[in-house]
């Protein structure tokens, strides 16, 4: 069950940006799993992808195709991740773009593949290009809620997220869709996510801003430290709403990041509240470190600790498990007789020890809720970094131990 | 249920060591909570602790006796680790120490305090000393197997191992107890953990042989990727057998090493088998690595994988997950069309893919036995690392999230 998660709100269309969703059978009966995004040409394209050496074929293929030439179109299936399977899998992915290529009269490079599902099994291409004359027929600027269900593997709900502000006197719309659920610890790049505006920015412009936006959103995010072989995120910029960016100087780029960053940040906090068996929202502050580095460390070290997110899982205050996990975390100097924790507003260890006003019931009170703030402060130094995550449940185990049945 | 841990083996007693173990209502009614372990005048004594900078009480109190004087009794609790306790824990070990000592007629430096159980919650240091004539009226040189059992937290068997050896014409005893269950992945130190033998061995030889034979036992398991704030192993040294050390050249040392070593691997994989809810036994080789340190960064992403532990307490070959973890492993290079993965005998993964020859039915078949070896050769080097660990089930979640309860 998705903690808080609100349901879809309306994606405002993105002019210039066309998704058709089918039932194409890929790996489960009856189940949206086909997703073709068309995008008109002149559309700026940016895209952050995994850092797993182990990556998909799709993510090898569509980092080819985007520096070779702008594309065209993204084609995406869930079901099977086409990762792990060795020369096999790359002529999976490029003979699935082939055909969409075909059908759209474009080049083949000018598709990007993207996959997420099982790792290690052969896509089913040939059901997969079945698929694909219903996708088209789909194709319409109003199918971003059809996509968000399409892209879904073990998500209860689709994710979504779009904003439109007024900058510069114009109005530009920024939509973006997202799954996630499992195997969720980005590292430098995100899910798959596919994100679109009709602002007109050129591709390195909108590269940095995607990759900023993401390092503040889908970087911040950890449902089990697994990092994913097929983490994708792709960032659309057809022009067609008139704003024109042309440089990162100034109010309109600061103004345009910022929407897109609470976009992205919209869709990182969708798929923590809907991870693999959580029911436990957690934002973890810490503050004060001497680097921005450090403090990643050890919000990571928490968010990672088995034992922590059971407690959190079973609304104990068991803080004497956050201490230990700051205590291993691998920073170079740590002064635990400067470290502070709380539990949203109650402090609950002071100078390193238990805060001498602190009662389990203030901390059995905070744990019982959905969404729980921690904090933990340092005591070092002017850095400070922010992490959402969830606990380890039950339905985690499940989800996971019969993923393939 | 542990896997495959047989009973409690005959631990030989170590000639100058006695143990007495007592119920002192430490944290439960009515279970072995209070061990006391003397030792002769003239012991030589070496121990290495916990690397979390959230050291616990007792850690403290113990390194620093150490470093004074040689030991004449340990003092060992379950129930309560003492741990972010602040100055008052200081105190609370520092106290329950001189009970100890007025009892034995020694100094209060001559006693090391250990606790494990629960952290940051006060030591019951009245019950504790109430305890203490029970457990010295018990002081036998045959109290091994009941100080075993009065170690244990969440341990479902006690743990202990025993060697006798012939070096150089003499018979020399090593004889080691340890608890364990969750919250492990030491740290170039280990669990609780107390081992003695009848040699005669210099400290600082005795030191650099249990550094050694720790790091290659209790420093090469993993159960949830926690570094215990309490974590200490001791080994001790009589000197009644007659066998005497005096360099760590030649036959002799190696010997002895190789006895001690041999009886640190049995409580480390003992501990491994009967951790918090473990299904599986899991032995996992990284070969043919740059560096060892390369080999262990890539076995423990394995071992702390959620996914991969989850398919591993599933009986499901979803190698995929190895794959991805190996994938995300921290090390400088890695050739992904290098690297091939076993299971058992079964090659999965070859040159980066799926091997050609593999089946499910092969893998499943190796995943549904208790025991299992996980090959990982990353084709690069000559160095290789071997890591003990566990599944994920749904009883470590159950264990931890009643934990306190």
């Amino acid at each position: 069950m998705a903690v808080n998660l609100p349901p879809l709100p309306e994606l405002y269309p993105v002019h210039g940006v066309r998704l058709g969703t089918s039932r194409a059978q890929i790996r489960k009966k009856d189940r949206r799993d086909l997703v073709v995004i068309q995008c008109v040409s002149g559309t700026q394209v940016a895209a952050v992808f995994t850092q797993n050496r182990f990556c998909a074929a799709p993510v090898a293929v569509a980092r080819a195709h985007l520096g070779q030439i702008a594309p065209r179109a993204l084609l995406i299936n869930t079901g099977f991740a086409n990762a792990g399977t060795g020369p096999e899998g790359m002529n999976d992915a490029l003979r699935s773009c082939a055909a969409l290529a075909a059908s759209l009269g474009c080049a083949l490079n000018e598709v990007l593949p993207f996959s997420t599902g099982v790792i290690g099994e052969r896509l089913p291409v040939e059901r997969l290009i079945a698929g694909l004359p219903d996708s088209l027929g789909a194709l319409s600027e109003g199918g971003w809620a059809e996509a968000a269900h399409g892209i879904m593997t073990t998500d209860t709900l689709p994710k979504g997220s779009s904003r439109r502000v007024r900058i510069d006197g114009k109005t530009v719309t920024i939509t973006g869709i997202a799954k996630g659920a499992g195997m969720i610890c980005p590292n430098m790049a995100t899910l798959l996510a596919f994100v679109a505006t009709d602002a007109a920015v050129p591709s390195a412009i909108l590269q940095q801003c995607l990759a900023s936006a993401a390092n503040e959103s889908f970087n911040r995010i950890s449902v089990d430290g697994d990092t994913s072989t097929n983490d994708s995120c792709v960032l659309l910029a057809t022009g067609k709403s008139g704003f024109e960016i042309h440089n990162t100087d100034g109010e309109d780029y600061r103004a345009f990041h910022d929407a897109v960053r609470s976009v992205l940040a919209d869709l990182a906090q969708a798929i923590v509240r809907d991870a693999e068996g959580a029911t436990k929202f957690i934002t973890i502050d810490v503050v004060q470190g001497a680097t921005q580095e450090d403090c990643l460390e050890v919000a990571y070290t928490i968010a990672h600790s088995p034992l922590v997110k059971t407690a959190f899982f079973a609304s104990d205050p068991n803080w004497g498990r956050i201490l230990a996990a700051v205590g291993r975390a691998r920073i170079p100097q740590l002064q635990v007789d400067r470290v502070s924790i709380y539990l949203d507003e109650v402090c609950i260890v002071r100078n390193g020890g238990r805060a001498a006003e602190y009662s389990e019931a203030q901390g059995q009170a905070v744990m019982k809720k959905p969404e729980i703030g921690v904090r933990i402060d340092l005591g070092g130094g002017a850095a400070s970094a922010r992490l959402w995550t969830c606990d380890l449940s039950h339905d985690y185990v499940t989800i996971n131990a019969e993923y393939r049945t």
